[in-house]
């Protein structure tokens, strides 16, 4: 059955019938919330052995004799870089540890270039114009740092395997075009991985000398299952870049904000040699040095890559029933709507597309019955979708059972929102 | 004994004597540091209890029932707010607490008004000129970011009551003056705390709407003596601004690098409701949130301004005995050399002022002599210190034996370089 062969008649009966189950679900007087990419307290609670991991007893000198209290080591201690490297495919030399937010990583080496510029070019707040090309969808927050420095974002699309590179390789080759958000991991938050030909476009395009891939990959060991065949992962664009001759056209991030803890995770850069040079001594102007201890805590706790994957693993076995049920309930509720949504093999999201007009509509029903989504609009530039269409569904957060109520209540909402449309 | 009134054999005696002694020290082959205001090993073990706060165990949540392992609350949980505003000298509501570096807020501060301006002024980023007071003795690390921003530094004396006021309110009558560089209490490195009169023209004087005091208030709890009658404390410049009609003007600092762990530490900032509203808003786009956990395991650790005063008295009984020990080293050998130093009451530092034109030869002296100090001209702007006079004189990291054999070897330096200039 599908809803566009249904006459007026049936639509509006169907169409009573949800408004029915929508009261029902609003007697309930819900509250749950399906809105950010929050791991849920059960995920936390796998890391509270970190938190044994360093105390009054411990020694807290880092394997180079380095004081981990004291003041110093703008980089990162060693062994930190070392484990981040495993997880930003890179050289320990090439990796800076920060504090405790990717984000904030990216914000900055935004802001940096802004008044200082990079590799010897004008500082992009000297330019007339900065655009930027942004994959939609995309990260809302990534979209919140290019608008506040005032720099024009130009959508793209994200296909199945990255960005349309067509449109990008055009874009790309004005000059006054400095950047492209990318999660080329599961993401965020179509949940789709860049393929190889992809990197290679990406790192081969003709650009500015300073335009910078913002390579958040923010979701590289984040997989839904354990088994190696399920899992995606994304070539390395800092080794496509060299091989095309552009070395320093990527920054690489990547954070243990979801494998750890959120508010008390370490983050990680990794670029060319020269432009990790660069940011080491604009960095070391800005900071003396980020938390050595969290950084300890975390390797001991983690200790390396394959450390990383076993815990990976446990956050995996919690999430898999979430995305599941998303899977389950989406496909059993909405047949025959017309909408599709996304079936991510890892990270926090997927994507769900109504028809053209609905996703306000469908966001503010569930808002009037207790359920939060993120915002329609949110994963693109100025909170625009110009299809109206999109929902990012995040469920991770939410116990199974409250997850059951919530995209139950999505469902009706969505069901009314494409119904209306039809009556 | 004056060295001024010896006639040019006697100081050819002396001098060689000095010579042999040097030669003595030489040969000893030592490695010590009287560079920068390192805590010791001692006074961070001080802090190896805080490392037991939290544990598997432990309740992780805010008082307001925050999860702090999970993303969120970019100003600071609640009780670090206030935790932080006993220090600050203000009220939590304006305060936001940081990631573990206060340098790091200051950097951020300049950086925010450089790309977004500051109430509706214009970017400084996109003025032709800002210039920037500076008093001078005071903090390489201050100056490294004015002069990354290539802001034009002038300076203006630091006496013992603060700025030379009369040179500071001529100079920020100039409308492309944007700021002051301030350590109000033991300023680093001299260790004068500001009168409350300098503190009173600061607010009231004329100045550019978006000038900007930068009161950094590192030291604010940091007295070598727990006898109140021997601690200085600062008046508040915010309420001083607000009662002058200057509400904006300043932006206070202060950290907990100097009272736990300068590598792991919680930093804040306080401003008028104007500015934290600017500024929350901007930081929500930079990062989600600083490490809750480390404020969390803060605020349960040192509890309140008496549990810091109980704290920083531990640190004051180790601290005073160095201090103690620079003050009668260079009594008993400095004496009739011209040298002049400063004789506080607390933060990390003693000002040494040898005769014009042999600072750069101490600290060279010292460091073939295998003592490292603070590098001559580092207490001023673009390192130039016009008399070469001023060297900064860190006690606190060596262990006492070894600050005992640094100051007889720098004494011998001075001793040295005076003679030099009067044979």
């Amino acid at each position: 059955m599908s809803y566009a062969d249904l006459s007026s008649a049936e639509c509006s009966t169907l169409l009573d019938e949800q408004k029915r189950a929508y009261a029902a679900w609003k007697a309930k007087d819900l509250s749950l919330n399906m809105a950010r990419g929050k791991p849920s307290s059960a995920q936390l609670d796998l890391s509270a052995p970190m938190l044994n991991v360093l105390n009054a007893a411990s020694d807290l000198q880092a394997a180079d004799g380095t004081d981990c209290r004291n003041y110093g080591v703008g980089v990162g201690i060693r062994e930190a870089r070392e484990l981040m490297a495993t997880m930003l495919d890179d050289e320990a030399d090439r990796v800076i540890v920060g504090g405790e937010s990717s984000l904030n990583l990216m914000y900055d080496a935004i802001a940096r270039n802004w008044a200082f510029g990079t590799q010897g070019c004008t500082p992009w707040g000297k330019l007339d114009t900065v655009k930027w090309i942004c994959p939609v969808p995309g990260y809302d927050r990534h979209f919140s740092i290019t608008e506040l420095f005032g720099i024009e974002m130009i959508n793209v699309a994200l296909n199945e395997d990255g960005p349309d590179m067509d449109a990008v390789e055009q874009l790309a080759a004005d000059e006054s075009v400095k950047g492209i958000w990318c999660v080329p991991t599961y993401s965020n938050p179509s949940g789709c991985t860049y393929s190889d030909e992809v990197v290679e476009r990406l790192a081969n395009m003709k650009a500015a000398d300073d335009f910078r891939i913002f390579w958040d990959n923010a979701y590289c060991v984040h997989h839904l299952s354990s088994d190696p065949a399920e899992q995606e992962h994304v070539a390395d664009i800092a080794r496509a870049c060299a091989a095309a001759g552009n070395p320093n056209r990527a920054y690489k991030f990547a954070s243990t904000s979801k494998i750890t803890f959120p508010g008390a995770g370490i983050a990680a850069m990794a670029s060319s040699e020269a432009n990790i040079a660069e940011i080491t001594k604009l960095m070391n102007v800005q900071i003396i040095g980020h938390d050595k201890l969290n950084q300890l805590r975390h390797v001991r706790f983690l200790h390396d890559a394959e450390g990383i994957a076993e815990h990976m693993a446990k956050h995996a076995a919690l999430l898999r029933p979430k995305f599941d049920l998303v899977e389950e309930t989406l496909s059993r509720e909405l047949e025959g709507t017309g909408c599709t949504w996304t079936h991510p093999r890892g990270g926090y999201f997927v994507t769900f597309t109504g028809p053209q007009g609905t996703a306000k509509r469908i966001v503010e029903l569930a808002r009037e019955a207790g359920v939060t989504l993120t915002g329609a609009g949110a994963p693109f530039p100025y909170h625009k979708d110009p299809n109206d269409a999109v929902i990012r569904i995040a469920p991770s957060l939410p116990p199974v059972e409250e997850l059951a109520q919530a995209l139950e209540v999505f469902c009706c909402c969505t069901k009314i929102a494409v119904l209306e449309k039809l009556v």
